[in-house]
């Protein structure tokens, strides 16, 4: 019955710790932190891999721009030196290594700092997991922080290898618009999961309710419920990276953005229909259950009935009338099991075509 | 129990392309497309039809006013010339190919692009389908974007050829008032069968419980839900276009936009008075389904009461008494009978008045 | 079970119109229209009645203030004629005409365009009707429209005759408030005859619970709904005409506007009130109806047991032991009846004190 | 059945006449009209009472600040002169008298037209009752105008009384501000009436459900909802007591106004908490009552079994084998007997242990 | 079945006092009130204790900052002294000695007055206990008052006499901001209880419903709701505490504050979480509660369905015909004996299998 709640749980390592300690708070999903970091602009591009602090030691960037990214955040000395080289904000990088916090977007004047939440459907047990990511936007690097190596930005790299894509024509508003745009297009799917798994349960409620069935559609509820919290925020973020006074962004990347506020309105309006769907399931399953219940006292009582007739012809030939048919008869007795075998066959034949034995209601 | 759920699906080719990219994402719903033009002021009007980009080859507009409908979104080299003729932006292009599109107005500063949805009930399967209108609305031409035929915008074609009507005299601001009036006004049979839907069912509810009832009343909620999404944006859409900042629209039909805008209200409340009815169904239906296996016990039960006093009365004969009535006399055996049919007759004729076996509750 | 659904109907025969073609859309209910004229000002009155638009040839007005009602719409060439007279928009003729309107307020810059609903309580079949008043405020005109003769303009008429009034006294804009005044004071009456129709049913959803009471339950609600709908604009209506840049009103009519205002809400709040109960009554009927079944079983139940007594004595003095007692008795027979009697009338009382054959629950 | 609907009736006796015309509506509830009059500055206090108009004839104040107050509304003669003597708009007149408004403030100019609700807890019925306050707020006086004598501003009396207090020292902002601050505290004591009150009706759901409590649970709802709608316009009230441009509320007492509209917030949310308790019970009460007709059917059920194995033995030795035990024994018979009251009681004694005798469910 | 509803408590003692009056409202939670003061600079720090006003006598601060905490409030003279000390305005001083205030943020000009509640459960009786915590931040000191020792501020002590830490260099502004940070830490804490009370309460509605599982339900809806308003207000709180016109944060702090807030809007949609399980549990109770009432129904017919075939062999061994099989074997009672069992044995094998002998339902 206990249900996965990783997103209720609080920073509880940090309490009583002094603001903006470089912790680690979360599940360690990862063996070994990894670096990789992408230089480029409209001439060329770099990529290289760092696997601790040392190796990136005395290392130049040569390109205009720059991304980063890290998989993995419990290194945290590699952290730590990030944060330095980069000026992170304290905040921010507590921010960063704390892996519950909420969507959201803070402006610290040289760089946005944005996080979002990615959703992964676990075939295995049909649950829904969730890493938190971290941006961070600047005027010439995007840093971007994941909890483990999921491969969701590989088709990005890829676009960005190309050497005539607009993606390299374009400044790092661009990157991290492509970025967020493929986070949000993998909303999509674990949506469909979530409403595939709906239907399957209101399935099961109807034909075989189950106890355990409650506990599943507690989790699916609670499921929906967590990505609504994770995607109903970023409304809120989108819409401020797209005012005009963002100076992160240009006009030309804010029509795109614009394409990214729709979809989010979209997936929210389908999670709220999958969370209809999922709020009626409660009342299905449980009068499913009395009415399985129902339908086998009636079955029961349709069997009392069949014995019904026999036992009152039982009787009628017990009675002590001096001057009775049948009683004298040579085949008397076999006659009067004739008689009882009929009325139950009669009777039950009647039960049956008003369907009063079938195992289902209605 | 599989649902048509088209709405819900992702854009999911799209996934890893980069965005702008000019792929037909949704269903092919049309053999070939076909463009219709219309090129019309108030003094003349040319029709023209082409099935290819090469019909097109050197085509020259000869009057003012230009009205350009495409049936059919999967000739990408089609639509690629459509756009470049017209100077589009690609993410309008890409709204345009992918059907998964949110109503919504934006505004390129050269040309307003608007996405709306059509919906058509199918008769055959009680169902209600949806397709997507794209349309371009610029200084000098509209252009219309439809999935298929469907025959809509005829009444407006004819309007248009009236050589002195209203439309000929008019901008294309009003072309596309008038367009959008007509979309609209349809969306007010779709809403009235859905109402008639709602009400069939809550009949059989009540009547003929059964548990493919629970799946059709899914299908109304689902599709009553779809149609409120569509709308509700239109507000916004209709509101924003009404706007005195919104240099698209000539104040004179600013002032037949808002007419628009209450029917947009009007089509709200109505679904939302579907809904409601709809939300009670399954109340009604999961309640109904219960009360027919209480009837059917009850029936039972009083079946099972009329054996009652037979049985008895054949229990009273058997009794070994030296001194009995009526055991020796001659018709003793016919008297007893007789006695437990005027009973179960008696007991029989009190349920039926009592309306016991009847076979509804209440 | 087809209910009046009326409001939804769609202004279907419009589509494909142009718009702002004068055709009444809606029932017909009144045979012939009639117009009736108040010219008025602090000197004197005059009222005239036409019935065509010939009678109005050369008709020329003598006071500063006119007030001009029409009952019954579906005469075109008059209505025209109106709209002529009074320099009326395409727009607000077609909206008078169309009276499945929602309730608005249209500045048209020489007039305020405004549409209500009237709700009149129909005690024959516990319906609400609604009919629709247009309302055309101008600085020295105030035009009414109405589908039928209703009287409910007669108390303003009558403080209109009297000399000093001070509807006399005042502009236009009085008489405005004055009629709009009388209207919202009648909402009052429906809503109470909503409520009380909303106690009636649950009153019947618990004593006498039957199928057609659901529909009537529906049909409420459906009432309380659409009376909500016709009230709920209204407040926004109320609240334009009194903002200060209100041309229309003078302030020392707005000072008025704001008791409407005020009557608005309270309507608004009741209905939500009654709104409230009717929601119940769906489980109160469902629960009702499954607790008759319940307490019919459970007679039932009751009446076997009373059986069970004497069957058993009758069991027991059938048995072939040689020895038994009271069988060589003279009057054992009739013995073993009384105990029987006994028994099941012990029983009897045993349940009649413990109310379980009363024929209700609890 | 008929419930306490007060708050529901309209101005009836208002609809027709001209607005503004002085008519008491409402229900009379007191005999005969009282005024009490307090003038009062930080110098002295003079306290007077008048019946009658008659009385108060050539009165002149003697003191900087008054406060008048009114007990019964119902004369005419009376309330015309407070108006004129204090120069009162027709409408707030009107206001006064009817007394079923909405709470609400105006502001007039000279001064400030509060309307407000005051409620009691009847204990002989356990309802609520409730009165109308409307308080005119001048630069140098304040009217209070209510339907009769609660007392409730004793205490405000009596620290007026006293000589040094800071009532004396400030003006009739501060007053008002007392007065205000009386009125909302005694709506605490309601509040909890109404939550105790909701928690005796959910231990009758649960242990003695009956239909009356249907009708008590609806009341209780409804006054909860009466008492919701008198607080929740108080918000708007006191926060626009509380801006700035309010000229009637010096600095000092606006912040005495903040603590006024932390209260009103309180009491919302602690009846919202109370409309959840009370939004269960409907379905406490039906489950209940239908879960007391299942125990019963269970008892029966239970009851019928033990006659079972007894009618059982009865058959067994009824039957006519030649060789059968015990037959021919002495003590046979009663052997027998022994038989079927053992086996009924070891299946009471089953069913007794399993709990199944209970009256209650669980 | 009486809750603890401490929170409805009104201010019942103060109702007629004059408004700034010194009495405490509230429970006394703690024998004798102690006064804890941090005077603190960069260069410093001194810690003392004053357990009466004589204590504090003659006493002078010699560090630029100052923290003076007070563990209970009964102490009238005490609080009073306080009070003259900082200059607290008479409705400050009310607020902190009433213990049931909303929580809220009242800027007095030359201090922030600030109120919370802190949130401990209480593991003896499963039940959440709320103190309120009131804050005054000045310029150059926080004052704290709370209505017992918990301790929760010890980690913020520690921090304080760190001489290096950021606490020190920084202003009052910050040492306010981090005792709210460990406020709202704390509610993590609560939440997750609660959700864990949520959890195992479903988990006993579902396998051991009894009605005292009722009142447990209601007792945590109402604790889920009292946290719920204890945070809701504090969005607001905090918000207005991070606004740039807010005098006394510092852009830094503020930055700070940002993080709270993020904080307050988890637990809130946590808490909501946790509503809405609560929310679903009464109606999985009350079917729990018929279907084991259903269950145990079916378990009786069974048993009553396993005696039909023997009383019908019995029946029919009984019967009087003159030629009848076994009646006249040796052993033949015991061959009907066995047909008995065996009838009775296959039935219920029958019943086991289909699981309707099990004791849950489904």
């Amino acid at each position: 019955m206990k249900r996965n709640r990783k997103s209720k749980q609080p920073p509880s390592r940090k309490v009583g710790l002094p603001p903006g300690s470089l912790v680690h708070v979360g599940e360690v999903k990862i063996d070994r932190p990894v670096i990789s970091l992408i230089e480029y602009d409209d001439l060329g591009l770099v990529e290289r891999q760092f696997e601790s602090v040392d190796d990136a030691y005395g290392y130049k960037p040569t390109h205009e721009r720059l991304w980063l990214n890290v998989h993995g955040l419990h290194d945290a000395e590699m952290m730590a030196e990030v944060g330095r080289r980069f000026g992170l904000h304290p905040l921010a990088m507590e921010d960063i290594l704390n892996t519950h916090q909420r969507p959201k977007i803070d402006d610290y004047g040289d760089y946005l700092f944005l996080v979002l939440r990615i959703f992964a459907y676990d075939e295995s047990n049909h649950s829904l997991q969730s890493d938190q990511l971290s941006m961070i936007i600047g005027k010439h690097f995007v840093l971007t922080f994941q909890e483990r190596v999921q491969g969701i930005f590989q088709p990005v790299r890829e676009r960005l290898r190309a050497a005539r894509s607009p993606m390299r024509q374009n400044g790092t508003d661009y990157l991290a618009y492509a970025l967020l745009d493929t986070v949000v297009d993998r909303y999509f799917l674990s949506v469909d999961r979530l409403g595939d798994d709906a239907e399957n349960l209101e399935d099961e409620a109807l034909n075989r309710p189950s106890p355990a069935l409650l506990s599943r559609i507690n989790q699916a509820k609670h499921e929906t419920l967590q990505m609504r919290r994770a995607v109903w925020p970023l409304r809120e973020v989108v819409a401020s990276m797209q005012r005009p006074e963002n100076a992160f962004f240009k006009p030309e990347t804010r029509l795109y953005l614009r394409d990214i506020h729709d979809h989010t309105l979209h997936i929210i309006e389908s999670l709220d229909g999958v969370r209809e769907l999922l709020g009626d399931l409660l009342d299905i399953y449980l009068s499913s259950v009395s009415n399985r219940l129902n339908v086998e006292v009636r079955t029961l009582t349709v069997l009392s009935m069949l014995f019904m007739p026999a036992t009152l012809i039982a009787g009628v030939f017990g009675m002590n009338f001096h001057d009775m048919p049948l009683l004298a008869e040579k085949d008397g007795f076999w006659i009067s099991m004739l008689m009882m075998a009929a009325c139950a066959l009669f009777m039950g034949g009647l039960f049956w075509r008003r369907q009063w034995l079938k195992r289902n209601a209605g």
